[in-house]
Parts: structure tokens; C-alpha cells; sequence
């Protein structure tokens, strides 16, 4: 019988693997932002030295993909197998970012949350007993997601309120079964959630739902309050979702406000960057967590964090079908402390 | 350390999950094949119902998992977690079939070797202690598939004699921690390889090489030769993929011939049914798998299968873009001893 399951859906590592490496590569907008100082790789050019912009997110993963196992000390052949997937059609944007690697690849669709379901899986295959060493790898590109998704850039549609920035950058983490953290200590895969949304400019209220579905459980499951946490950060709720995760927990008499933040709000300055809502994308809290978060925890500045990454899981066909955008987030919690 | 790898990159199940129920939904073309008597339900309507391609494809995941839950005796709420995806953009074929099911869920992309990867990932999560209860599921649909990445069915192009044609249906299985097998007793996920195919209407040739590199590494990690299996099944080489597959081994000196079979070759007549080359599709592999083939083993017919689905990793844009087509293979062994 499952050993490792506490309460409805929450996965207890029982030796919590440990981050040996992280790190970020990101667009000359994300550089520009409040979070600059914690990127590892910051590019002025959105081709990065490519061709087209699919080709240039690769470059993104193979940039961070190579930071990360360096900081790491390790090689493409040390690890056992990388969980890794992105927004593009097919999920290229990876694919081909990671075509030369040769590590053993388990492709992940989560939308924007495929961070934490990539890292997920990663900590579940060592502390399974499979791996040794895994990668968690994603990407977006605001050039390659913008004219998959929405419009060509060249149109120059106007933008709502609501609507959010897709980050352009990668983040990669690898997982290490020893080390001196921090750690891994549980999943909380998610459900998925559909509250009838089906403005594709809202990402923000769609996904919503599926955070406080998925961080509710969480904390349930553990049996305890959002004080078992430091922070509590979501993906790329923005400024619309991030409110209505709030009020929702507030009508639980729950205070989620005073520790919870937002990947999709940090990276950017809503004032001076013109991205509405917030940024947006797997990219985005891929490069908040392998960048700000674990340096910050490193740093001792928290010890242990719930990161919940929120994913929209629509597509161009599907909106333009009439149908509402399920939604799902996957969380991770990290610790300073085996 | 990881206790549960062998070799390179074959993952052991210390305590091999079992089937407990598989099954799988298909449309007309599928019904009227060679395979007909293994489905658990044939629809004589592409559109099972609904108003789109997409949405009946979602139908076909519907109908395929409330028949495998049914035949294991288990109702949505005992599945600890599912592992699903498919070819459609943004994986909405799966998505949006699991939308009111409630269950924990975990989007993959493998392309058309999502049903191996989905199965994989669920014997890892019950192995190593996370769930008692998993699902994997996978679907595609040929109108579905041919206008995303082909041409729309009403331009009638023609199509050379390596294409293939994209299965229209589902298959889901249901793995435990305890029951009467068939088990999953190994995985080997495989590595991106990319031998340079540039033809999209020939991805027999660009999958071989993956294929190649999956079972001969899985057979080199357990230091066993192909007579270890009763049948070597790939996912949907057709008929110039498997070839080349075979005569990949016959340059090493080992027979894969005579044990090989296709699933992309089993399901159609290609006498009879103008398919070309064979089927495709996630769809494909996962209805053999989870009619045919455990069928077969359960009636002793095989004692051992690797089960090898075969993926073609590219996008209509990276086509457009002149890339080659990388292609991975991921393979699980079946055996009905524990």
C-alpha cells in the first residue's frame, strides 16, 4: 500500500531529495525587472543568436540546463533523467532544447505548471529509489507564446487589464537523492479545476480556483495552517487571481494574503514594465524559483516554502470552441531542513 | 543511491504493479480491422456524439477509462493519480476528458509514446510508495490530428506511400500496488535521438533510431538477449519503421524479426483498409495495449512483452522551420509473473 500518501493527494518524500543546482536564463524585459540581481543569464537579444523565436526558447533551456549542472558540478551524464515540457505546440520548446543531452527524457504538459510538476516527478523518481540525479527543466518565450496563442506581434492587438506577460526565460533545477538541501519534502499533485472562465485574456481568475484547490489539500492533508510555511507562492496568478486566491481563503477565515506572492508579480514592476496583470508562463516561476526563491532560501532569508505552481490548461482551439479553461496547480514543498 | 537502477538508464519495480483493469474505446476504421474483437467498444460516429473532432476525441478518454475503472471494480474516487496525454496542442484531448473526473493528475508529452511514458510514470509512482492506485491514459483522433498537423481533411491531399494514419481512439489502464497481474516489471525511458528525417510524412524512419536505442539499452541494462520476451511491441513504426528497426538489430547479429510486432501494422489491414504504411498515433499503441495485447497475455497467449512506444517529437512549426524530427522510445516491460 501507498506509504508515502498522506491524506487525500499529498506525497511525502521519505529522503527528501536536495537542489545541487539551479539556475535561470532570461530576456532583456525580465532583466530589466525588480528580481535582475538573481538571474544567472540575462540575454539583450530575444533570438539569443537564433533564427526564430521557437529556436532561440530552446536556447534558453539549453543555457539553463548547462548553469544548473554546473553550479551542480555534474555532467549531462551523471544525470538519470530530466522531467521537462514548455507552451509550445508539442512542447518543441524543451524538446529541442534538450535534443543533444542525452538524458533519459520524461516529456510534461502542466501549462504554466509545469515547474512544479516537473520538479515533482523529478523528487518522486529519487525518492522512489529510480534515480539518482534528475533535471526539471521548462521554458516560455513571450515572441514564441504570443503568436501561438494570441495574435502576431505584428498586429499589435491591444491588451486588457487582465491579460499577463509571457516570461521569456528557462529555469532548471536538478535533484540530488544526498546533499545539503534545500529539500523536497512534499507533493501535492493537483485536480483539475474548471470555474467556468473562458476569457483567455483571465488566465488569472481560471487558475485561481485550481491554487486554492490545490494549496487547501495541501495544507489538510499535513494538517496544518498556512504558518507551516514562510511563503506561499503561486506560478503566475497575477494581480487579478492572486486577489481572488486571497478572498477565497479569507472566506475560510484563513489569512493566505500576509505570506503568499506571487511568481507573476515579482518578477516584473507592474508600474514601470507595462505588463498589466502580471508575468505569466512556464518560464516564469521557473526563473523565480531556480533564481530568487532558492537563492533566498539558501540565504536563510526563508525556510520553507510552498511553491504552487498554477497552470491553464486551454488551447487556441479549445477558446475558440466556446469551452472554459480547466485549470491546475501542482505544489512543491520546500525546506531548508531534511 | 538509486537502488532500483540497473545499467544505463532500466528502472526495476521491487514490488511490480499490477493491471487491473484496462480497456479501450476506438472508432469505425479501428471496428473494422483485424484487431475488432479486442475492443471494449467500437463507435460507428467520428464525432461520438459531440459537435467537434476534439471534443469527441476527449469522448473517446471518457469512454475508455470509465470502462477500465469499471473492469477493475474501482470508481474515480480510489485512483490515487493519472498519468495522461496526447497529440492535440496544449495536450487538450486528455485534458479536457479528465476535466470533471477529480482525480490528481499529471499531463505528459511523449507524442505517440505517451501511453508507454503515462504507464511508466504510474508503476513509478506505486513502486516507490506514492500511490496504491494509478491510471494512464492516452488518446488521439485521426481528423483530429490530420487538420492540426497535416492539411484540413476537405483539401483531399495525397499522401506517399510512408504515411501513416492516426488511430482514432483511447486506452486506459489501471495499475495497483497488489492484484493477479499482468505486472509491470521495468522501465527504460528513452533519450532523445534525432537521426536527421526531415520527411514528416515518414516518421517510421525518424523513430527507428529511438526505438533502436530504447531496446537495445534494455536489453544490454538486464544483460538478456531478445528471447527474454515472448513479443518485442513497438508503438507504431509501420511498416518502413519496423524494418528499418530490424535490420538495425540484424547488423548487430541479433534477430528482433521474429519476436517484433507493431502495433501501428496489427491494428489495420493494409491490404484492405488504405492506411499505407500503418497506424499512428497515442491512441494506437494504448488500444493494442490495453485490448489485444493484455488480452492476450491474460489468456496465456504471451508471458512477457515490452511494450515500446515510439514517439516523433516535432510541430508543424519546427517543420515549417526545416528542422530535423528528434523522436524518443519509451519501453515497459510486462510480464505475468511477479
Amino acid at each position: 500500500m501507498a506509504q508515502k500518501l498522506i491524506g487525500k493527494q499529498t506525497f511525502v518524500m521519505q529522503n527528501p531529495p536536495s537542489f545541487a543546482g539551479h539556475a535561470c536564463a532570461v530576456g532583456k524585459k525580465e532583466g530589466d525587472g525588480p528580481l535582475k540581481n538573481s538571474f544567472d543569464f540575462i540575454t539583450q537579444d530575444a533570438f539569443f543568436g537564433e533564427k526564430s523565436w521557437e529556436k532561440a526558447e530552446s536556447a534558453f533551456v539549453k543555457k539553463a540546463v548547462s548553469l544548473a549542472l554546473s553550479k551542480a558540478s555534474l555532467s549531462n551524464s551523471d544525470i538519470n533523467c530530466v522531467f521537462c515540457g514548455d507552451l509550445l505546440n508539442q512542447c518543441v520548446g524543451t524538446t529541442f532544447g534538450m535534443r543533444e543531452a542525452e538524458i533519459p527524457m520524461f516529456g510534461v504538459y502542466g501549462a504554466c505548471s509545469t515547474m512544479a510538476e516537473s520538479l515533482a516527478l523529478a523528487a518522486m523518481a529519487i525518492d522512489g529509489g529510480f534515480a539518482d540525479k534528475a533535471l526539471a527543466v521548462t521554458s516560455s518565450h513571450f515572441c514564441s507564446a504570443e503568436r501561438q496563442f494570441r495574435t502576431p506581434l505584428e498586429y499589435g492587438g491591444q491588451r486588457p487589464p487582465s491579460a499577463q506577460w509571457t516570461v521569456t526565460g528557462s529555469g532548471a533545477a536538478v535533484l540530488t537523492s544526498e546533499g545539503p538541501g534545500p529539500y523536497v519534502k512534499f507533493v501535492t499533485p493537483g485536480k483539475t479545476v474548471d470555474n467556468g472562465t473562458t476569457d483567455a485574456n483571465n488566465m488569472g481568475a481560471a487558475m485561481a480556483t485550481a491554487a486554492y484547490d490545490t494549496i487547501r489539500t495541501h495544507l489538510e492533508d499535513r494538517g496544518v495552517g498556512p504558518e507551516a510555511y514562510d511563503l506561499i507562492v503561486t506560478g503566475d496568478l497575477g494581480l487579478v487571481g492572486s486577489k481572488i486566491l486571497c478572498d477565497f481563503f479569507a472566506a475560510d477565515g484563513i489569512d493566505l494574503a500576509s505570506r503568499h506572492a506571487d511568481c507573476g508579480l515579482l518578477i516584473f514592476d507592474r508600474d514601470r514594465q507595462d505588463v498589466h496583470a502580471g508575468g505569466s508562463g512556464c518560464g516564469c516561476s521557473a526563473s523565480v524559483l531556480c533564481g530568487y526563491l532558492l537563492n533566498g532560501m539558501r540565504e536563510g532569508r526563508w525556510q520553507n516554502i510552498l511553491f504552487t505552481a498554477t497552470g491553464a490548461l486551454l488551447s487556441p482551439t479549445t477558446t475558440q470552441q466556446g469551452e472554459s479553461i480547466p485549470s491546475i496547480a501542482c505544489a512543491v514543498a520546500i525546506s531548508n531542513a531534511r
